[in-house]
Order: structure tokens, then C-alpha cells, then sequence
């Protein structure tokens, strides 16, 4: 049969090893920093390999990690997929029960741990029966006392530097991911060679986020987080520096980090980049001359990050991404006519999530089941598909079911297209407000709102309303000290003025917190849960205030 | 199943045709320059797509087309893969045996033949047996007298712009291209939809040769010739202006395209650039400033013609490639390390054909059948493989056998690679003179005579004797006018310096010209043919002087 050799991970390895032995691997810890080049790390992964079989892994078995970004943990990201096994990374910020669930879900073998967060993992496995056939490994030289684990370094010691890798298909599952969470239950996403490869190749691109071996790569998005964005896959195919933060690191690490490393390239969420500029904003002298680029994306790029970053050098790439998509799907380049366009414009193209990576195709339909046209104005539900998008949820019939249509993925995201191509995401289908027949952009509405002085966090979900389907409803953390019947009005006020009367809250409720999801995203399903009490808003929009009565 | 969609072409141009409808196609013709932007190119390769259904082509069914490098052209890149069906290249400088062999052995349903090389087409196709069921379409809105055939515009003349773009495997044959039958008679090598579209990605790498959508790319290897490098599904997928020379381009129509199209990347043969730069030479004044890269490949870039371009400010890129790969190989970038290096180990560097690209693997093998240390200096026959590399020759079981080992693509290529990684052409193993037990490069022989003033073209060529196994004789076409005997001396006594005594040839020949195949490479198989005598030179090489003795 005609055809090319199968995609697989370990090529982009072996020309790394090939071409740059000497090419660092740089970890934080809590101790020090630990350096390794390329030729060392691959001989690790190579007796990694050789302890995973002399264990017993076979092609298709599954490794679960429960780690931060290290070292260690990205040598599991090549040395279990080249043996054929496949690397299941656990967000170890979830509860318990889910924890529990996953690792049932995916019949994990083995789990990696983290010292630092063993005794996270012992209390989700204390007397589960999930975990019953469980073994651990523990990420350090030495045994722990929170679980029975082989220290790794003891795990791999009496191995090979040597490995005869096996040769596969593209279609051999490597990874898994579950997806956040925010919406629903996790959902298990499987990564085959052949969707990592792509993905590596994607980011690779100009219209992507590309490295060259000159590039010295920080991820700082969770190694559980979709791979971290692929980064250390893309890394590696570039031959470039890696610099892995190691376990929770603060703004002060990162700046350290960046400055005696020389960083080039970081990602992350937005949480991540406004930490380091209320560092460096509250008197902090950091040196980022070394830094061109900060992917920012898992959750909107605010602009006054874009252009705080600007004013110092560093590019603000902006890029969305979901768990299904491996995780890329589009990056905010500016497209070659809009590279001379005056800097608000190009700012507001920034804003935005951007064009979509060349290999990805995608449609908007709007709720009559109609592609929306690009005007920036219509909006729809965005569906994607790819060679590194997934046609189906790992083991949950259900959820493929609804997630699915005509081998389209439901995004699930609801996104506007510019007539230069740019998509904006304005809500979640989810969280979209539907009242009087129309659409209510949730995000837009808690955007404004978080937008006032007296405001640190606010959301804005649709409660059940008799007659309007749906009201929205804001939820506002306040800051400590100010009059909050004088915030309301001012809120009340200022919305009524920007938006049609109709999307303007029926109420504003005070909370002391926003629930958050185990990736730090605002968890409206549990304020609906809470707030699932129609009475909130009974009777309160006035008639002939409704959508196409205005 | 876990996995992504199927990797297809499709995709590049439903991109670039949504993001960039308005970028252009420019085609260079004998009256003038055509332009169409991506919409109307789009447009069109629907209407072609609805005629080749209408004529009644299926999935899998054989277009060839016989053309130069055009926008109607173009349309077929997209047009017949896209559909299903699989697009043939004909080189149309092949003698008529070849082409009547590779017509019948591909079993093509069309040819869409370029006016002005229809009457080739006819020499070949007259009478003959292998076009009893072949239709002929010409690129162009009449008919002509040559031959009996439908013109393009009237064949796509009534056909709708909206097309039901099929869905189909990665797998499926897209492309069919013949080697150039340097080393015997040309293979043929099917490219499935996956592997173009690995290449396209792995081009699109910054270790490839990365495009933008600010870029205006001109392909002046011919599209004949392995999809003209893959170029015009890299420009697509990176939404770039493509800019096609046309028929039969002379230095003075490339430097018009540059100049007022702006170029800034162009890639062929090194003969192409040589011939601009005689012209700019010559006294022509052309404005190279649009022109960021000249990608050279195919042969072997000369140190003098990456100079020359460097001294204008436009970067000549080395890169090595074969029918076989798709064709891109390696790439001749600098490394990080070099970027500081001078300027001379800078061109040392890079007129090497260079570092392998991301995805593909390679190992280099010497005779004992081990693999070579990477030092510059041992050398031993290139093996390649990956998802753009072929693992078959088409029909031909007898080449495939002799041309692939445990999946690995023989290249016959002959190579040293040195501690950085950069690969090196040193001959062919079926032109390397086996002399004594050792190898003899003839290209390095070749190479230094051409460097000698009197000398127009050299070649070198292995020719059997009873006690070394072979030795090597070298063919020379001096330069009007000049002493042979002098310069016959002068070689001699040159090589004598800088070579072991056993490498100097036993003579040296003069002839008028040294034939070339259909895509201008030296052909030694028919020199070798011509001297297959080997009286030519018993008991010219004193004893003592063999390797192994001195
Ligand atoms: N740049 C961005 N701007 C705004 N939202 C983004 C951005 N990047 C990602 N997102 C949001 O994150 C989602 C993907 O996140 P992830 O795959 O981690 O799980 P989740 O969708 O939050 O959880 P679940 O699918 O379990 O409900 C996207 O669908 C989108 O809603
Ligand atoms: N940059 C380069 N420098 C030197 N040689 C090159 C370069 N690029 C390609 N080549 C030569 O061209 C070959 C590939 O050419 P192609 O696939 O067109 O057919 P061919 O090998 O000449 O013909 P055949 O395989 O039929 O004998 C390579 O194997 C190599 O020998
Ligand atoms: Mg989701
Ligand atoms: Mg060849």
C-alpha cells in the first residue's frame, strides 16, 4: 500500500539527541534548579522504558502522572508513548471523587507522583476500590511516607541507556487527557501518536506558535493540562531549550526564571501573566529583555495584559485551544494587511482568539442550524475538525453522542467571525442566556461588570424565568469597604446605557467568592445549582422590554 | 476508534480561501500575466472538480497532466486530489519511449498538455498503443492542430463553483510523480493525500522553509517535478501570493516577476539561479530587494552562487530531496551554535545539503553494512524514512525490493554527516568509484576539475579493471580554444596535490558535451555505457600506488 512511515513521537526525539546532546533541560525544585542535556534525558527515557517493561507495561497499558511541570515528568512524556503505552495525565487539583473516577475510568497501572502532592493523591485513594491494583511511583530519589511508592530514580537505576523501539501505528493511543470540567463531568480526550505528531507539526507552522533551537521554551500551563499545550513536544521537534517551573511556582519564580535562563517563549492562563505583572507592577525589577513571546489562552487575553506586555517587548500571542484539540485550534497572529494597521486596531485583533492553524477546518451555526456569516456581529455554536481533533470522548458513549455530529466536534464555545477571519469567543453554549428567543452573551455581561472599581469578580449565569425562559443574573464579589447599594446602581445604570435594556441583570447578588473548577475557571454550574430558584427573578422585567418588542 | 480526522488537502484551501480571498495567483504566459485571487481560484477548481465528475473520473481514476508551471496548472493540484483522483506529473522534456511507458504503466484517464508542448505530446503519443484510451485536454480556450483536444475553459465552462467535497482516508493515492531516471529507468512513487500533507506541514516548520501569508512565492522548479517541491500546497497552506513563471522562463522573465510582483521566495535548480546571476552579470540591473530566500536544491548548491546571492542580501537555502521524499529531505539552516560562527564556516556550512527536518529519521551505513560515525569524514549510503517518505515504488517490485530495507528508503544516496549534524553529498552509490577496496568520490573529482579555467563541464566516471575493480577516467568539455595537453597536465598535476595518488583518474577525455537526463543532471549511466571498454585503462596505474599500499 502506498504511504509514508507511521507518525509517531520518538523521531522528534531522536533528532534532538542527534543534533543538540549537549542542549539543555532545565527543572526547578525546591532545592535548585537540575540541569540535563538531551543525551542524558534520552538515555533516562530509554531506562524508563526498560524498567516499564521489565514491569510488565504492555502496548496499550496505561501510566497515569500526578506532577507538576518537571524533568521527570516530562521524561514520561516520551518514554511512555515510544514503548507504546499511554500517558494519562491527572489534573491532581480535582476532587477526590473525580481522581477516583478517572483513574477507574482509564484502569491507570501505574501513577506517578509528586512528593508535594502524595498526600493529595493518598487521601483520594485511601481505601479505594478504584485504586485496589494501583502501584506508585514516587518522582524523587527517596521513599515517602504518605504511600507505599518506588523512588523513580530507584525505579529506573539498574536499567539500559540502550532500547530497541518498537515501531507502531499513528493510530496507538499515547495519551489521555480529561477535559476540565467546567461544564460537566471530566471528559476523557485519547491522544493517538499520529494527533500528537499533527499537533507538533501545527504549532510548528508561522500561522502557529514555532520554535527554533535558538528558543529556549518555558511552559508554565500544567504538564496535566492538555500536555501543556504541547510545548514539550514542540520543544523537542525544534531542538530548543526547556525550562520546566517545577512545583507550584510563584511570580518571583518565573521571573527568576526567565531572566537566568533566558526564556524566549512561556505559556500560560492569563491568571498566570497578571500574577507576574502585579509583581513586577508592585516594585519587582525583572529583566524580560530575553522574552519575545507569552502564549496566553485556556481563558480570554484581557487587552490591558496585551498592552502591558507590549510596552515592555514581549508579544502577547493569544491562542484558543480545548482538551478535544490537543489542544490548538486557533492563534491571534495578525494577518499581513493588518500588520500596518495602527496599534488600537491590531490591539483589538489581538483580543481576539484569533485565525484558525492551517489543517483545521471549522463551521459557526447559528440555532436555526445555518452557518453564521463573518461580520463580527452573528453568532453560532463553532465546530472544528482535524487531524488533531478527536471524533469521540474516551468510554462515555453519551457524551460522544451529544459532543459529536457528521464527524464535526461540538466546540460547545460560541464564537462571532470578523470579516478578516478572527473568531471571538463571546460565551459558552452553556452559559449563554437565552431570553425572549434571543441570545445574552454571559461573558459580555460579566465583562462589563468586572470592568467597575468596586468589583474584583463577577459573574453572570441565566436563572429559569416563567415567561422569558431565561433572566440574567449577576453574581459580584465586592471589594472589602464599598457601598454596595451605590455599586448597583452604578452597575444598573452603566449596563442600561451600553447594552439593549433586555440584557441588563434583573438582579445583582453579592457572593464572597466566584467557585472555581480545578483549572482556576469560574464553575457557573455549581452557582446554578445553587441558584436553580426561579422565584430570584419573578415578575421583575417589566413588559414590552422583552427581544423584538424594543 | 480514537483519532483525528483524515489528513487531507482539502483544508489549505478552504483556509486560504475564507481568510485570504483576495490574495492572488499570478501566471506568467507568453501575452501577458493572468491573475485570479484564491476566491476565484477556488471557484474554479469547483467547476473543474464537477467536469472531471461529469466526464465520469473516480475515486482512485489517473489524471496526468504535461504541462509548465501555470495557474491552470495550479487548478489540477487542487482539483484532482480533492476529488478523490490522483494527479500525474509528466515530466514533458522525458524521451517519447518514457513517456508512452509511465502513460501506459499509470493508466491515465487524461492528459492535460500545455499548448505550447503539445506537439511532444503528439510525437509520443502518435500511434502509440499506450494512448489508445486517453483523452486529451489542452490549457488554453481553443483548440489546436497538434492534437485532438478538449480546451480546459470550454471543459469547465458549464459547471457549478459549488462542490461537494468528498471525505476520504489519508490514505487515499493523491499524487504519482517518476523519478528522473538518473540511475536507470525513472520509478514511479504515489504521494497519498497524508503524505502531502506531512510534507506541507514539515515545510511549513522553521527548520524547512517556512511561509507567510506577506509571502509571494514563486516555484520555478517545475511542477512536473515533484509537485514543484511541495511549493504550492506550502504557499496555500500559509495563504501566500503564488506567483507561476510559465512556459520555458528565461533569466530575463524570472527578474521581471521579482521585481514587479515582489517576490520573496523562490526555490530551483542551481542552473536557474547561475543563469539569473550570468544575467544580472551581464550588465541587467534587477532589484533583488523584495527577494528574502532562493530555496536551491536538486544538485548541489555551489559555495561561489551563495556568495554571490548573499552579497545582494538574499539567503540562498541549500536543501536535498528526492521524488522518493516528497521531496524535502534536509534543510541547510544554521544551527544556533553557528549563528555567531564567521562568515566563511558559515558558507561551509551551508553549501552542505544540510539538517534532517523534523519527523524523519535517517541512518548512514557503510559497507560493512554499520553505521558511520558523524565526523565529516566516513561515509556511507543515506537511509531515510518517514511519514512524507515512500515505502514502495509503484507497480515495480523489482525496484522496491532493491530500494527499501526493514522500511527504510535506500536513498542510493552517498553521504557523510558531520558533529553538527550536517549531512553531506558525496556521490551516488552507483557512480562512487570502487577502487582497491576503498571509494573514490566522484563527485569531489568532478568537482575540483570543473574549477580549472579551461574546463566548461567535468565529469568522472568509475570504469572496470581487472586488478583495482574499477578506476576512474574523467570526461572533460574544455573550453574553446584552449591546450588540451597543457590542461590535461594542469589536472593531473592538481589533483596529484590535493587527492592520495590513487584517486587521480588514469585519464582524462575530452567530449563535446555531457548528456544530461530529461531534468539536466549528468548522466553517467549512458557515459558509462559509451565506456564500458576497459583497455581504456589497463596497466595505467603504477603498482604500489593502491590504497591500503601507500
Ligand atoms: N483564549 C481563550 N479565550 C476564551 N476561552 C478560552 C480560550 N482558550 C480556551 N478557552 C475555553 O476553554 C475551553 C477548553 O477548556 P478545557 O478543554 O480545559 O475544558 P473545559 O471546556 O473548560 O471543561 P469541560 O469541557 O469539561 O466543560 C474552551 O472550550 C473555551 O471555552
Ligand atoms: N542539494 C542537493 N545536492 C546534491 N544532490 C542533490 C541535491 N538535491 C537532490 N540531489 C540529488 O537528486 C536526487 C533526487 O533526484 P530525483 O528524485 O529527481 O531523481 P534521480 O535520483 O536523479 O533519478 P533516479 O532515482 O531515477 O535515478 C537525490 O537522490 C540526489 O542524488
Ligand atoms: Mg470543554
Ligand atoms: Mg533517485
Amino acid at each position: 500500500m502506498p504511504g509514508g512511515h507511521s507518525q509517531t513521537l520518538r523521531p522528534f526525539l531522536w533528532r534532538a539527541r542527534r543534533l543538540y546532546p549537549d542542549t539543555e533541560i532545565v527543572s526547578r525544585t525546591r532545592e535548585g534548579r537540575t540541569r540535563h542535556t538531551y543525551a542524558e534525558y534520552d538515555d533516562r527515557i530509554a531506562r524508563l522504558a526498560n524498567a516499564l517493561e521489565e514491569y510488565g507495561i504492555e502496548r496499550g497499558d496505561r501510566i497515569a502522572t500526578f506532577c507538576w511541570n518537571h524533568t521527570r515528568h516530562f521524561e514520561t512524556y516520551f518514554g511512555v508513548p515510544s514503548i507504546g503505552a499511554q500517558l494519562h495525565t491527572i489534573n491532581p487539583l480535582l476532587p477526590d471523587e473525580h481522581i477516583r473516577y478517572i483513574v477507574d475510568d482509564a484502569a491507570d497501572e501505574i501513577v506517578f507522583v509528586d512528593p508535594s502532592l502524595a498526600s493529595k493523591l493518598a487521601s483520594a485513594a485511601d481505601g479505594a476500590e478504584e485504586f485496589a491494583d494501583v502501584d506508585f511511583v514516587v518522582m524523587g530519589s527517596t521513599e515517602i511516607d504518605e504511600l507505599d511508592a518506588t523512588p523513580y530514580e530507584a525505579f529506573i537505576a539498574d536499567q539500559s541507556t540502550e532500547y530497541d523501539w518498537p515501531d507502531f501505528d499513528g493510530d496507538q493511543p499515547a495519551g489521555l487527557c480529561y477535559t476540565s470540567g467546567t461544564t460537566g463531568k471530566p471528559k476523557g480526550v485519547e491522544y493517538t501518536q499520529s494527533m500528537l505528531w499533527s499537533h507538533t507539526m501545527a504549532s510548528q507552522t508561522p500561522q502557529g506558535i514555532p520554535m527554533e533551537d535558538s528558543d529556549v521554551v518555558m511552559p508554565v500551563v500544567p504538564m496535566f493540562h492538555v500536555n501543556a499545550w504541547g510545548m514539550p513536544f514542540t520543544a523537542t521537534a525544534a531542538g530548543a531549550k526547556h525550562v520546566y517551573p517545577g512545583p507550584s511556582p510563584e511570580p518571583a519564580d518565573l521571573a527568576a526564571l526567565i531572566e537566568e535562563e533566558g526564556v524566549t517563549i512561556t505559556a500560560g492562563v492569563p491568571t498566570v501573566w497578571l500574577g507576574l505583572q502585579e509583581y513586577i507592577a508592585a516594585g519587582n525589577d525583572v529583566d524580560l529583555s530575553s522574552l519575545d513571546t507569552v502564549i496566553v489562552g485556556g481563558a480570554a487575553a484581557p487587552r490591558a495584559l496585551i498592552e502591558w506586555y507590549d510596552d515592555r517587548g514581549v508579544e502577547v500571542l493569544h491562542a484558543w485551544g480545548m482538551t478535544e484539540l490537543s489542544p490548538i485550534g486557533t492563534v491571534s497572529h495578525l494577518t499581513a494587511d493588518l500588520r500596518d494597521a495602527d496599534y488600537d486596531a491590531q490591539v483589538d485583533k489581538r483580543s481576539k482568539q484569533g485565525l484558525v492553524v492551517p489543517g483545521l477546518e471549522f463551521e459557526v451555526i447559528d440555532e436555526d442550524g445555518e452557518e453564521i456569516p463573518w461580520d463580527g456581529e452573528a453568532f453560532g455554536e463553532l465546530r472544528v475538525r482535524g487531524p488533531w481533533v478527536t471524533q469521540e470522548y474516551f468510554a462515555r458513549p453519551d457524551a460522544s453522542e451529544e459532543g459529536f455530529e457528521d464527524g464535526w466536534l461540538k466546540t460547545g464555545d460560541v464564537v462571532t467571525v470578523d470579516g478578516d477571519g478572527y473568531l471571538q469567543l463571546v460565551d459558552r453554549t452553556k452559559d449563554v442566556i437565552k431570553s425572549g428567543g434571543e441570545w445574552i452573551s454571559s461573558v459580555e455581561l460579566e465583562n462589563a461588570i468586572m470592568a467597575y472599581d468596586g468589583v474584583s469578580e463577577a459573574t453572570v449565569i441565566g436563572v429559569p424565568h416563567e415567561r422569558w425562559q431565561e433572566r440574567p443574573v449577576a453574581f459580584v464579589v465586592a471589594i472589602d469597604g464599598v457601598d454596595r447599594d451605590a455599586l448597583v446602581d452604578e452597575i444598573d445604570s452603566g449596563l442600561r446605557e451600553e447594552y439593549p435594556k433586555w440584557w441588563v441583570p434583573d438582579a445583582v447578588e453579592f457572593i464572597d467568592e466566584v467557585p472555581k473548577t480545578a483549572t482556576g475557571k469560574f464553575s457557573k454550574k455549581d452557582l446554578r445549582e445553587r441558584y436553580a430558584d426561579q422565584s430570584l427573578v419573578e415578575g421583575s422585567v417589566p413588559e414590552g422590554d422583552a427581544p423584538g418588542q424594543e
